[in-house]
C-alpha cells in the first residue's frame, strides 16, 4: 500500500517537514499548498494584472491558489490539516470540510486548547492528534502494521 | 422556481430572521442547524450518556449535530454561511468547505475586517454579502428576476 | 426538516415499534425491510419457483429481499441498524456497510456485551445507543432541537 | 488486465498466504487489513493517547483502522470477504455492504454451515467459494482465460 | 415504500397491461417506452424532417425516443425488461445494461429457450421471471410483504 | 410521465413563450434564467455593491445569475439551448457544454447558417430543431406518444 | 495521448485480432473478455463446483465473467462493440447500454442489414463503422490527426 | 504535484506551442485537440463514409473528434480554453462548460474586447487571462510557488 497525503492549514512552522522527514522510508507521497505566505498573497495580481481593490486581489489570488488546492485535496488519500496557535485559520476548516465531503480519511493536528471550537471538524475526522510525529506514527502503522516503541 | 436554502454559521444575532422575514412570500424553504447553543453541546451526552472526558462529551455532540448539518447541505441548493465577530467559528468554515465540495451555490454574510483571512471562503462563493437583507435580495433576484429600489 | 430513516437489523423483537410510536408527531417517515421471517426466507421461491438446492432458496429470496432493502437504504437520510442479542446478524452489519459507504448518517442500536466486535461499525456512525427511545431522542433533538427531561 | 484485491475478514489463519502464494505469477496487487491483532486492537491508544474507557479505546482503534480499509476497499477491483468459523466478524460483512455500495466485485468466502446467515452477503457477490485455492482459480481465469484442470 | 418500475422491451403483447393492472392498489407508479411501433420508428423525421437515408431517418427518430428511456430509466427504482420470442431485441438489453450500470434493481422477464443466450442479462438481475404476473407478485411481496396465495 | 425542462439561450424573441403555450396541458414543469437583459446585466452590483471596473461589475453578476443557472441546469430532464441570430451567445455554449456532461437530454435550437460552427453542439444533441414549435412536438411526442399531425 | 480500448461482442471471428494488429504502434492498450468459449460458458462450475441445473450453470459462469467485463469497461476509455451474423447477441447489446450509462465513448462495429434493430444501440455511439479497419483508422485519428490515405 | 492539461478552443495561433514550450521543465503533461483543420472537418466521412448532407457530414466528424475531446477533458486537472478573435467559436464555449460541470480547474485565455460576453464563462474560471506567457506563470506557480520577476 502507498498514500497520497495532502498536508493543509498552518504555514509558520515546520510541521510539514517534521512529517516528511519522519515518515522518510515510508511509501507516502506529500503534497502540499504553497507555503511561502507573500507569494500566496500576491500570486494572483503578480501574474494576472493589479487590482486597487484589496478584495480582488486577494479574490485573484486565492483563485489561482485553488488550482493548487484542489488538486491536492482531489488527489490525496489522507488530507491532513493543522490548526496552529494564532489567526483565524478558516482556510484550513473549509479544506476540512472539502476533504470531508469527498469521503477523504481526514486527520486533524490541534493544540487542547482549541478541542471545543474545533469539535465539528474533530468530528469528521479519522484521527486527532496533537504533535506531528503522532501523525507519522499513524502513517507507518497504516502502511506497515508497526506500532512505535 | 424555488430553492432550499441552508442557513449555517453564527448563532448569537438574529440574521436568520432577517432572513426569513426577508423573504416571506418568495418561494423558499429555508433549514437551519438548531441554534440553541446549550442544547447543541450537550446533545450527545443528554441523549447517549454521559462523559467524564470534555474531547467525548463535546465529539458525541458533534456526532450528533452532523445528522442535522448533512441533511441541511446535502439537500439545499444555496448555502449561506454567516461569520460573526467573535469565536473561532471553524465550523462556518468547514461547512462553506462541505458545501463547495458538493458544487452547492454558496454565499458568504461577513464583515469587511474578515476579508483577507476568508479569501479562501469567499474565491469559492458565488456572492459575498454584509448583511442579511442583501441575501433576501439574492433570493429575490434568483427566483423572481426583481432587483431591489 | 423532515428525515427519511431506514429501520435496518434485528427482526424478533419490537424495536422498530418503539421507535415508530415514540416518534409519533415527528415529520419523520420510517421504512424497513420484511420482517416477516418466513415471507422473508421463502419469497424467491414462492414467487420465482421452487429450487431443490438450499442455496439457491435462499439466493433467490435474498435477491428480492434486495430489491427492496436497496430502496430502503439509498433512499434514506438516517439508517438505524439494531444488533440483537442472537444469530449472526451479517446482513445488518452487510446494510451498514452499504450505508456507510453512500454517505447515510448511521445510528447504532446494539449491546454493550457486543462493543468490541462492532467496533468498526460503531467507527462509522453518528450515533451508538442501547435503547430504542435514545433514538427517538435523537430523532426529535435532530428535527426539532429539544432533548429529553 | 491487471487486478487489485483486496483480501477482507478474518484474521486467524493463513488464507491470505495461501491466496497470495497460489496467484504468483499473475498480474495481481494485492492489499489487506493490518492483520497483527493486538497492533490492531490497540493501535489508536498507543499513537494517540490513553483511553480509560475501552468503547473509546476501541473507537480510536477502529478510525485509524478505518484509514487502511478505505483506501483498501476503494482502490480494488475485487474484494475477497473470508468469514472463519469463530467469533462475530461484523467487520467482515461491514467491509461487504461497503464494496457492495461501491460496485466492486465481491468474492465471498466461507462455510457452507454459514450459508442462511450469509445470504444477503452472498446475493451481493459474484462468486462464493469455500477454499482460498478457487479464489486464485477465479483470478487466475480473470486474467488468463485458462481454467483449472 | 412506493416504487416506480419502468417497464422496458417487447411492445408486441399485453404483457405491460397485465403487469399495471395486476398491481392495482398497490403504490407503485410504471413508466414506458412509447409503445405506439409506427410512431416510435418515425417521430425523428415526422417532427425534425425528412431523410432519403434510412440510417438517419432511424438515427433521428431512436435519439427523440431517448429522451424518454433515459427519464424512464435514471428515474425508476425498478427496472423491468421483456424479452419476447421475436426480433433481436438488442435495444431491450442495452437498457438493461444501461439500468445495470445506473445499479437499478432489475427485474427479467423472458423465456427458458432464452436462457443461454441472456446468462449474463441474468446474472445482472435480481429476479428472473415468466410470467407477468410473477412481477406482480413481486412487486406486492416488496411492497407489503405479503406472498401470493 | 412528467418532465421539467430549462430553456437556456437567446433572451430577444419570443421563443420561450411560443414553447410554453404551444405545451399548454402537457406536464411539463419549464424553468429558464432571468432574461430582463439589464438586470441581469446589473444584478451583482445592484445588490452588492458598485464596482468601478467594468469586469468585475460583469463577474459579480455573472456569479449571482449562476445561482440560478446552475440549479435550473441540475434540476433539469431536458434542456432546450437556442442559439440566435445576433451576439456571440458564448453563454448559451457554455450551458449545453454544462448540461452536456451532467447527462441531461439536450435539444438545440438553431438556424441553418450556424450548423457548421455548432457541429460540436449538436453533436451533444438528442435533437437538433429550427422551430420552437418543432421542440413542444418533442416534448408532446415524449410524454404522450402523439406525432404532429 | 493513450487509450485503453475494451472490445466487446462477437467471438467467433478475428476481428479483435485485425483492430490489435492494425492499432500496432500507437499507444493504445486493449481489454478483452475471455474469447474461450467453452471455458466462458464452464467456468463457474469448473471453479465453483457443479449444479445440475442448467440455469445455475450458466449464473455461475456468467458472473465470474463478469468480474473481467466490468474491469473491462469501467476501465475503458473507447469501448468498441461488435454485432455478427449469427446469435441473440444480448451480451453485447448489454455491455453497449452498461458503457452507454458511465459515459464511456462507444463504437459500434455491425453489419447494415442490422441496422434498424441496432437504432437505439447506434444512437448512443459515437461512431458506427463496419470493418476492424475503421475502428483502427479511428483510433490512429483520435490519437496522431492522421487520417488514412 | 504534476499537472495534466487540456489545451481546448482557437486552432489557428501557436498559442499551444506558446504555452507548452514555455512550460518546458515543468511536471506537465499537455493533451488538445487534433488542430488540423481540414482533417477535424474530415475525419467523420474520410473514415466512416460519405454523407451528401452537410449537416451529417459535420455530425460524424464532431462525433468522432469527440473521443478525443471527452478524454482529454475528463482526464485533465486543468482547462485551458483560448478564445481568439474570429469566428463563433461555440466549441470552445461548450467545452469550458463541459470542464466546468465535472468540477476541473478552467483558465481562460480571451481579449478585453470579449470580456463582457464571456461573463458567464469567466464567471466558472480559476484565472482569466490575455498571453499565453501568463498561463505559463500559473502553471510554474502552482507547481513550484515560483512568481515571475
Amino acid at each position: 500500500m502507498s498514500l497520497t497525503v495532502y498536508l493543509s492549514g498552518e504555514i509558520h512552522t515546520d510541521w510539514r517537514e517534521q512529517i516528511i522527514e519522519g515518515a522518510y522510508g515510508l511509501d507516502v507521497h506529500f503534497e502540499s499548498p504553497v507555503t511561502d505566505h507573500a507569494a500566496s498573497d500576491d500570486c494572483g495580481v503578480a501574474i494576472l494584472g493589479e487590482e486597487p481593490n484589496k478584495y480582488w486581489h486577494d479574490h485573484k489570488g486565492a483563485m489561482v491558489n485553488a488550482i493548487r488546492t484542489r488538486k491536492g485535496i482531489v488527489g490525496a488519500d489522507v488530507v491532513v490539516v493543522r490548526f496552529g496557535e494564532k489567526y483565524k485559520q478558516w482556510n484550513a476548516a473549509f479544506d476540512a470540510g472539502y476533504a470531508a465531503a469527498l469521503g477523504k480519511s481526514l486527520i486533524i493536528l490541534s493544540q487542547p486548547e482549541h478541542q471545543h471550537p474545533l469539535k465539528e471538524v474533530h468530528a469528521a475526522a479519522l484521527a486527532v492528534a496533537e504533535e506531528p510525529v503522532q501523525v507519522v506514527e499513524i502513517l507507518r502503522y497504516v502502511l506497515t502494521g508497526k506500532l512505535p516503541g
